[in-house]
This record gives structure tokens, sequence and C-alpha cells, in this order.
């Protein structure tokens, strides 16, 4: 067995090693907890929480963060931007004033508004979740009953990789030597800090309200000491390297980033500003005649930041260069003045400042033969403006970790991990692009009429403004086909050019039509659907944790009013109950019925006209301890307390004949057919899943699984005997009018 | 100066001390960490967390812990009831059959819903928020630094009261002498526990999800071992007996529970069920023809508890005592399969079972002349099916620490504090009454028809299960006429007969037609409304937190189409800001502008139409370091993504002229009447509040409020030079084009 990250062992083995341990490693990692992996991550910082940047958090990251069981305290600390206000000289006297409203958030498109909140937050979110998850999950593995604990101060020196393992799942072709830093070595200089491409300074770290960060210093600073100067081997089945801008990781593979960097150069405060600017609440975007533009963001605790242009289109694009030794905050503020007159903004508190030019570049490769994985920004650098920066990163890793860790597991087969590449490094195009489009439009100077063709139109921009609306939030994010979306058409084309689809007997098409908007390649949409069991509005994408599991959604149609319905409805679940099927060739012997494959079901009928025991078992599952599942048959009906969701409607599913849908464990969709299309299903889950009982390693995967199982039936599942009864009792008066006596 | 909690002193001073760390007292510590109250709160029992039952938390309970921002850790944690599903014999059959639905919290009535969740969980939220906060308020006061610690395994011994100084505010009353135990004392003895009226096992502990609690329970054995066997003296000014049915304080008082028992003995399993019962998740409640009744609670991690009435009401009324020996888990078992039939249920998880016998008594007094105080189970004891307990323990003190807290700081005198004994003994009568009577039908013999008088009409009791819905909730509190609730009538008829009504020159009477449906009495009610700086829809219960401030809320009207409303804000804002205003007279010099009394406004103009610099500048309040006050006025108008909350409908005033509501710091509703009635609102404030600068002991309650005052700019109020920049800087570029370097 391989050694827990706590042995004194000079080589040790893991299954996934992260090399870096920003957004996108902690990210990584939380998967990792989530499934149960021996997992090391390791970051060369050390014991300080370096609090990063305010960062924007797009309704997607919140989604995703919500299916972690975090979300609400993002949501609780954050800013809320909830409007845009745009700011433009006034045609004919050429001062600014207010042009337009628009919300920030398009409505609808989310449950979750974009938000606010600095980085140092959002580690610490990822930080307890990972601790508290991992602790459960690889309880039972020896050498990790701790659980996955961040490594402040490691340093990764060397790396090899054996390519003729690449292929063997059960291999180790990773080597990596690691050195425990001292303290001095582990603390970064002031003067040459990089994270997430920004810089970090103290200034920030002191105003932040993290009192649940103390204890971890201190532990970090112990953990320093002890393993000062120390050098270890770990070999690892699989890499991940989140190691940032300067990524060392991307540096021994030998990849490159490809782009250019512009010199537009830009002053960042963090403030709380003294203003009479009446917007300064809002998210703003200013332009000025021709003092340049400032953008406004909002921030939690009375602070807000300005992005300043400290140099003009017109000097940047001839090539001049500012300088530099003159930007300082009161040069910064010199500027915002100038742009923002004639409204005054002057502050006496300034959290953080800095300067920085837009670049936009891209990795020409996101993995070496799908053994070793870049993200975040150790493969895109772009403006910080548009918010985007930590939400793509983390993004990344959320699209790579359930991969790993099912090929890990061995439930899913290799042909998946090629997936990561083609969409997030698409993804990533995609964003350079919208990067370069929008700072474009925000450096420029406003046209001072339509014959003005060297100044920016401010309509223009205004439309750019909304349509990148769309794309900030995350959710216009479309995933092209592959071996786990069956949708048509060219996947290097839909992709970043790698082929990732499957064979070409076990390709599946999904027909779109029986689920107009549940699109094929896209996140599923929520909306709120009903407990069958206990009447409890949930949005739906609330049922869909990220905990591994691939989900079958069955929109059952309304079995009351239609008998052939409820026929058809029987005869499918006649086809999943079977022991023949994919639910159960896919699920090792012994491990719980939806750890591999969750059945879930949104029916059409009036709660009240039916129960559970209306659907067929597979449907509601049994457990000899637990009785009946009650948490897994919907009803698309009207709530007490919160409205009617209407998901059939929202989803574009016909009311009578219903569909069904295959989510992945990121919540996107794999396939929509008809509902009683049992062979397509089947036929998808055979393009990538692992039938158990045939394969190697077989004893390990199950332990593998089941460790899963036992976090998903945490705190319940200690009973063995007949009738587990709490030892003693008491006969109590609620006055104490009855004496207290023992139990037979 | 008093000796903070961990002097070793054997004799020290505090402000408050508190005997009992269940809901009531922690809800007590909870108003004292708020406020900067030197709090002392003790409980014998010891190192270990006595998790008590499952309890429904009502609308108002989850409106009250929002207040004190943890209502979403019991919302997220709780199991949420939608619906009861009330199950009769069918008049034909015999046979039970669900005969009605019915929504478990009536819709509407609270922006939350009725939950269930154990009262561990509910007492680790206390700990939590006392812990939190009372390190930030008491941080100043010289031995109070680490703030209000709940001390375990500490026993009251001795009480003294010289009532010669009970009148005099600065003078410190009362003594008790303390006893610290041992390990062993302080462990309740399996067979006689008594916690909020019933037992308690290791058998529900061991169930409980709480891995945050390790830690504590490390931390006080390490506490009861250093102390063991020590005893001091503890001087206070003010104490509270929240320490259950058999409560040492109202003994030490000589007050008496005035009330009886009944012969009805329920037996409880807390139970995984492993049922056909369709209805297992919903609130139910099942009579059977004649095998008696069971209520079902459907409970957080799987669980379900079930009421089961182990004798009739014939064998009860009969005064026939049950066989006590022979109540186990498998006869309350028997009883509840004999009452469910056809439906089977069985289980194989019992996580704690317990039997009782229903009585209600209230306390013949509540307080020994407004020094000493009584609160929860001390005070009232009833049937537990209701979920009425903790709630109303919890909301006793809710009630009192607010008042107590404001007398100890000298904002207010001492006249508030006899309505405590009005306002919550009348709670606690009201509480017993509804208690008989659902108790009553609920362990009734259904009737077979209406010629069967005996019988228990099915129709009165579905009536009376509905009409105890709005009771339940907490919602319909009333308080009566006082000097703290302007409303006509007579104050002893309204409360339990206390004379709570101030000076007659003082007395304000309501115009309570400004504004229907905030009714004077009640808890305001609360509906969304958009802030005016940054858009964001806010529940207006959330802009009310528990930090012992009182409100002013203005409904400014539309000041867009009327500029006569607009002439009539503008002159309440000259009076609101003069010097001689009762904002300033009853706020100490340096105090924070909304210490003492905060004014909020929502105006019915469009949104858009305005900026916060169209109200005069005592609506949005001027800081030298913070710049305006972005958080005071709002708008009732559309958001952009959660519709429109329509507040001056749905509270009853009108869009034209608005109104004034005054708010206790409790969220009820002190007086309503027009917006520009600044001598009434005047008048009222001068009935209760003590004006600053005029009174002994001014320098220690200035103090007080500045450490209220620090708490309320937490974490910003850090800046004294006129522009407090972040040492050192660095520019950085996003892709590590540009080299850092150092400032000038």
């Amino acid at each position: 067995m391989a050694q827990g990250p706590r042995a004194a062992s000079p080589q040790s083995e893991v299954d996934v090693l992260i090399i870096g341990a920003g957004p996108a490693g902690l990210m990584m990692a939380n998967w990792m907890s989530r499934c149960g992996i021996r997992t090391r991550i390791v970051d060369k910082r050390g014991t300080k929480i370096f609090n990063g940047q305010a960062d924007g958090l797009q309704c997607r990251t919140l989604e995703i963060f919500d299916s972690f069981d975090f979300a609400h305290r993002a949501w609780i600390e954050a800013n809320h931007m909830i409007e845009i206000c745009l700011w433009n000289p006034d045609p004919q006297t050429g001062v600014i004033h207010r042009s337009d409203r628009i919300p920030d958030t398009i409505p609808n498109i989310s449950r979750f508004q974009q938000v606010v909140l600095h980085q140092g937050r959002i580690e610490r979110f990822f930080l307890d979740s990972i601790a508290e998850h991992s602790k459960r999950t690889l309880r039972d593995v020896p050498g990790w009953e701790e659980g996955i604990k961040v490594e402040h101060g490691v340093m990764p020196v060397s790396f090899e990789f054996d390519e003729s393992l690449a292929e063997d799942n059960d291999a180790y072709p990773i080597t990596v030597k690691l050195r425990h830093l001292s303290e001095q070595e582990a603390t970064p200089k002031q003067a040459a800090t990089s994270v997430n491409g920004s810089g970090l300074q103290d200034g920030l770290f002191r105003s932040n309200l993290s009192p649940d960060d103390t204890q971890e210093l201190l532990e970090r600073s112990k953990v320093l000491r002890e393993k000062e100067g120390r050098e270890e081997t770990v070999k690892a089945k699989y890499m991940l390297g989140a190691d940032g801008a300067h990524s060392w990781v991307r540096n021994q593979l030998g990849f490159k980033l490809q782009g250019e960097s512009t010199d537009y150069i830009w002053g960042v405060l963090d403030i709380i500003p003294i203003t009479d600017f009446p917007d300064i609440r809002m998210r703003c975007a200013i332009h000025s005649e021709s003092s340049g533009s400032v953008m406004v963001i909002p921030r939690e605790n009375k602070l807000v930041r300005l992005y300043i242009q400290l140099t003009t289109m017109e000097n940047a694009g001839g090539g001049q260069r500012a300088d530099r030794s003159k930007i300082n905050p009161d040069t910064i503020l010199a500027s915002a003045q100038r742009i923002m007159k004639p409204y005054k903004i002057d502050y006496r508190y300034c959290d953080w400042w800095t300067a920085y030019q837009i670049g936009q570049r891209v990795g020409d490769s996101f993995s070496l033969k799908e053994r070793v994985f870049l993200a975040g920004d150790a493969v895109h650098t772009h403006s910080p403006k548009a918010g985007q920066g930590m939400n793509v990163s983390m993004q990344d890793a959320f699209n790579l970790g359930w991969k790993v860790a099912s090929v890990v597991k061995g439930t899913s087969n290799r042909s998946i991990l090629k997936t990561y590449q083609s969409e997030r490094r698409r993804i990533a195009q995609d964003l350079i692009d919208f990067d370069h489009r929008f700072s474009r439009l925000f450096s420029g100077r406003p046209a001072k009429d339509v014959l003005d063709e060297e100044g920016i139109s401010m309509d223009e921009f205004k439309n750019a403004f909304v349509k990148g609306n769309l794309f900030a939030s995350g959710v216009a994010v479309d995933y092209g086909a592959s071996v786990i979306v069956a949708k048509s058409g060219d996947s290097t084309e839909q992709g970043d050019g790698t082929e990732v689809l499957g064979e070409e007997r076990l390709r599946v098409i999904s027909t779109q039509d029986r689920a107009v908007e549940i699109k094929v390649g896209m996140r599923m949409p929520s909306f709120k659907v009903l407990n069958q069991a206990d009447a409890r509005p949930w949005h739906f994408q609330e049922l869909l944790k990220s905990n591994g599991t691939w989900r079958v959604v069955v929109f059952a149609g309304d079995i009351v009013a239609d008998p052939g319905q409820r026929a058809r409805l029987d005869r499918l679940g006649d086809q999943l109950g079977a022991p023949t099927s994919f639910l159960k060739r896919f699920t090792p012997p012994g491990a719980r019925y939806d750890s591999v494959i969750e059945v879930l079901t949104v029916h059409a009928s009036k709660r009240p006209d039916v129960t559970i025991f209306d659907f067929p078992e597979v449907f509601r599952p049994w457990d000899a301890r637990d009785g009946w599942d009650y948490w897994k048959i919907h009803a698309d009906d009207v709530s007490y307390h919160e409205g009617f969701g209407d998901a059939y409607t929202h989803y574009g599913v016909d009311r009578a004949r219903g569909c069904a849908v295959i989510l992945r464990p990121d919540q996107y969709v794999s396939w929509v057919g008809d509902m009683d299309d049992y062979d397509s299903m089947d036929k998808f889950f055979s393009g990538f899943m692992v039938e158990q009982g045939k394969k190697q390693g077989q004893q390990q995967q199950q332990d593998a699984l089941k460790t899963r199982t036992s976090e998903e039936k945490e705190g319940t599942s200690k009973a063995s005997s007949l009738k587990d009864v709490a030892d003693g009792t008491v006969i109590q008066a609620t006055d104490g009018a009855v004496a207290g006596m023992a139990a037979a």
C-alpha cells in the first residue's frame, strides 16, 4: 500500500499529486476529497494565507460551490452586484453622465447572481470542505485516516515521467521530488508576488475578516518547522499543475503559453471611497471624453475597487511606455479624479493597490499523455477586469476532477480524460477572444460621433457588455461532441481540435427536441420541483451534488392521466431493474445502488394524486436498514411557499410523453432522448464505463467505491443488529410529576 | 473594576449572571454578547454536550435566529416540514385513511417555514455566536478580553438579595455562591436526566452529526479538572434563572408553578422507519378508531419521530394508571402498529426513545424586583407535541435580553423591565391554554358520528390544527400596551396583570391606520425592498439585526411625484438632525449616530428616479472615514431577480403620504403614526430613554456604547491617519511581462 502524506518515508505513492493550492488546485483536491482518492496537494507558499484580490464569482461558479455545499458561505459574505451603470460623455457637453442601466446578471439564467468576494475567503471554504470530506471518505484507507491536508512550504524540485506506463491505469508513471522549505524560503518576497496574475500585499491580508484562520496559521508554521529541509520522492498515478502563470509544471513539460501582451496599463485601488458620485455602489463602466476609463466594482466591507486606465489608447497603441516609477496610489487616484470629474472621489482608507498590464495567452497543450494536466493561470492569462480568472481556473479543475477520480476508481476507462483538453482549452481560447474584444472596447476613447472612426462607439460597447455578461456568467459553456457528450457533429471542430469520440459503433446521438431547453453539452438548468414523499421544494440543481455520480433523470410525464405512459414507465423500470441493466453492470458488487449512476425521477402528475409506491422499485430503491429511498422521486407541481417551478415547461419537455436525460457528474448534459429509450442509455454508458467484475484491480476499486458509499450514508450507518436501540432508557414527565425509572 | 470570569478571585462582579445554559440561557447570553455586557453563564451539566430531543423551530424562532445571523445554519441542517396529513377512521370501514392535507406553515405569514432540528445543534449555533461576538464587544473591557464563555460543571449553592439596592441601577444587589463540580458530579445520571422536559440518552448523542464539538468537549473537561471543587462568590446586577423545570433559582425565590398534570401517557420513538405508510415523511396526525393516536414528525438524517398514545382517553380519564414497567421500545412500537394498521411499521435502527406524561403549568411570578428573572421551563411546562417548548423558552430570553442590556448600559431606565413579565407570562398562559385544548383533541377517540358526544369531532380537530398552526408559528404574538408599546387600552388586561404604563403625560397612542398591516405590539412583517445605492433586494427584517438598536422607519412616500411630500421629508430631516433631536439627546456623545436609534427609510419613488442625495443627510449619515452611509435608504420597487416586494401595499401604507414606525430592538412594533409626527416620536422615546450627559455613571455607559459601536464597524475601523495605505507595493503583469518593482 502507498504511504500517507504524513509518513516519514522518503518515498511514497499517491493517486493524485497536485502542485499549487490556489483556486484551481483546491478545486481539484476538493473533488478528490469527495471521491475518496489518495491525494497530496502542495504549495511552495508558506505559513501565510495570502488573500488574493477581490474576484467576481460567476453564477456558474456559485452553482458549482453549491454542488459542494458551500455556496451559502460565499453568498452571505460577498457583495452582491446587481446593476451595471454605463457612464459616457454627454454628446453636447462632454461631461460624463449615466447613459444606461443594465442588470449585472442577466435575469433567469441562474438561481445565483454574480457577487464579489476576495480570494482568501474562497480558499478558506475549500480548505474546510476538503478537510471535512476527506476525513470521511479516506478514514478506512491505511495512512490516510486524517484525510487530505494542504501542505504549504513544499516545492517540487524534479520531475520524471515513464511514458511506457502511461496507458497502464494501475501504474505510477510520475515521479516528483519534493523539498520542504524553511519558513523564510516559503514566504514570498513583498516585491515580487504573483498569484492568479495579480500582486498581493499585506495590506489586503490585514484588512480581511478571517477569524477562522488563526489556528491554521499556527499549525502550518509548526508543520514547516518539523519538516524543514527534508526531501522526499513521490510517485503518482496522476498529477495536476495548478501552479500559476509561472508554472513549474508547465516548464517541466516544455509546454508554452501562446499569445501576446498589450501595452495598456491599468491601476487598481481598493478603497473606502469618499465621493459624491451617486453610483459608487454599482458596478460602473465610466468612459471619459479624453482622460481614459474607470471600472467601479463595489466590494464587501464598504470597499470599492477601481480599475483605472493609466495610459490612453493613443499612447499605448503607439508603443509609448508609461513611466512606471510614477505609478503609486496618488497618481492612480489622480487619474480616477480626472476621469470621474465633475464628481469628486477621495479616500482615507486604502486597502490595497497595484498596477498591471493586459496580456492574453493560452497554453499549447493542457496535458501530457492524460497523466499530467495543467489548469488555471498555468494555461491561460488575461485581464482581471472581466472577473473571469479565478472562475475559469476553478472550472478547469471542476471539469477534470471527477474524470480523474472515476478513472482511478476504475469505473470509467481512460478515454474520457482527453475531453479535458478538448473542452477546457477551447474555453480558454474563447475566454481570450472575449477578453481581447472587451479590453479593446473598454480601453478605447469614446467616439465623438459616427464619423469618429478611431473612437469606440458607446452603443457597440453597451452591446458588447450585454453579450459579454452571458459569457461572463459561465452558464453559456457548451462542450462539444465526445465520448461523454452525445451530440452530432465534428468533435474536433467543437473542441480545441483534440479527437475525443469513442468507438463509432457505440456513438449515441441525442434527440434534442425531447427537451428543448436541456441542451446537450451545456449545464443542466435549474427549476424547482417537489419531493414526492415530503412535498419539499428543491431547485433541481440542489439534487445534483458533486459526489462523482452520473445521473439518469427520468421525466416520467403524467402517469395518472395516461395509463399508456404508466406502462412505459413500468417497462423502463423492468429494464433498469434487471440484473443485466447498465445500472447493475457498472456498479461494483456490494456498492450502494446509486454510487455510480443515480436515477432521479420528475413526474408531471399532481403530487397529491400519487405516492412513491406508484413508481417501480428501481425509482425508490430499498435498503434493509433505511427502508425505501424517499429522495429520488419528484413532482413538477405547485408548492405551498415557493410558487410553481413549472419545470417541464421551462425544460421544454412534453408533459404527456416525458423524456430521459443523462447528466455527467459535473451537471453537464450528456444525452437527451425518449423516456423509454433504454437501449441508447445502455449504449452511451457502454462507451466509456468499465464493467465491474471483468477487470484487474477489481478489489481496490470496490474498496474505493465502498469508501464513497460510506460517506453518502454518513452518520446513519452504524446499526448492524436486527434492531439497534439506544442503551438504557428513562420515563420522563414534562413537569417532573412522573419520576425517572430504569427500563426493563 | 469587576473581575472577569477566568480570574482566580473568590469574589467577583458581573452585570448579568445566567443560571442554566439551555436554549433560554444561551439566548440571553447571546444578547449580552451582542451588546457587550459583562456576563457569566453557568450550567451544572459537565463536559458532555447533551443533545436534547428534536424540536420544531417556529417561523418566528428562525426570524430571530436570522437577526443573529445563524438562521441559515438551522435552515440547511434541519428537516423542513411542508405538509400535515390528517388520517382518520373511514366512516364506513373504520380503517384509517388520509382525510386532509394542510400546509404545515400557513403560507405568507413569514419568510421562513417551520423546520425540525435537534437541540444539540441549536446550542452549538448559540455557542459559536456568543464566542464570536463577545470577543469583539468585550475586547476592551479589562478581564473580559476573551469574551463570554459558557461555564459547565458550575452549580449555584446559595443566593442572597439586598432589596434595598433593587432600584439603584449601578448596584449589585444579588450575591450567589458558585461551586465548581468534579466531572463525575457534573455528569447527569442516565436514569434521571431532564432537559426541557424530556429524557436524554447516549442513544441520541451517539447519532448526531456534530463534528465541531470534539474540541469543545476536550476544553470543557480541562476546565473542569482545573477548577474542581472551588467555590466563589459572584455579585451581579441582574440574574436570569434559565435552569429548567426543576429550577433552583425559582425555588430560591419561592415562586411556584401553577397548573396540573394529566394522566395521558405518550411514548416517543426516534427511528428510521421501515414502512409502507405513504406519508411517513409528512407530519401526520393519525387517529385510529379505538387504538389511540400517533403523531409523525419527520426529522433530519432519515429519522422519523413518532409520538404514540399509550393509554386511551377512557383509561386515563378514569384515573387508571398504566403499568409503566411495561413501557419499552417494543411496547411503544406495538402501539404504533395497532394504531397505523393496516399499514406496517417497523425499524432496524432506533435513535432514542422515551415516554412522558402531559402537564401544563405556569409560574406565578417571572421576576423578583426586576432584578432576578425566570425564563423557559423554569416558568412554563407543557406537552412537547406542539413543538413549542424550546421556541417559547428562547423567545422569553429574546424578549428580556435587550431590555436588561439597555438598562445596564444606561440608555433606558428600569421602567421597561416590568414589561418582561407582563408580555411573557401572558404568552405562557396562552401557550398552556393552547396546549391543553390541543392535547385533549389529539388524545381523544374520534367520534363515530355526530351523536357520539364523548368522541372528538375530526372537523373540530382539523379546525383546531389550522388555528393552532398560526399560534404555533410564533408570529401571532401581540404584546399589550406599555411604556414601550404605544397602543390604547388597559395594559393590565392586555398583559398578565402587571402595570406597565409609564407616566401618563408621556403616553403616546399610535395611529394604526397609517400602516394597517404593521400592527402595534406585533413583530414587524417582512417584505423585500431595494437598497437605493446598490439595488440589492433585502427582506426588510434582514435590516433589523439584533444589536440592541431601536429603529425609526420612515416610509417617505413618493418624493418625486409630490413636491409637498418632499418638503415634509425635508422638514422631518431638519427636526431629526437638530441638536435637540431625540436621536442626539439619547445617544451618548462620541457614540456612532445609529448606536441607540437607527433611522431607516423606505421610499415609494422609482429607484432609478432618485439617488441617496435626494434625501436629507440624517437619512444617510456622513462619516469622515467611511463617507456616506449607503445602507439606510431603500426603495419599494421592482428588482431584477427577486420580483417586486410591493412593501407599501403589504404593509398597508399609502404610497403618497407614507408613515413612520418605531421598532423595538426585538423587531416588535412600538408605534405607528404620520411620517412627520416628530413630536409623538420624541414623546415616545422620552417615556423610558435616559438623556445622555444628565445622569450618574455616564462614563461607564459611554464606554459600553463605544464597545458596541466598535463591533458595528468591525474590521474597517483601523485607519487613523489621513490616508492609510497598505505598506509596500508591486507592479504586476498578468502574464509576467512586466517585472515586479518596488514603489517609490
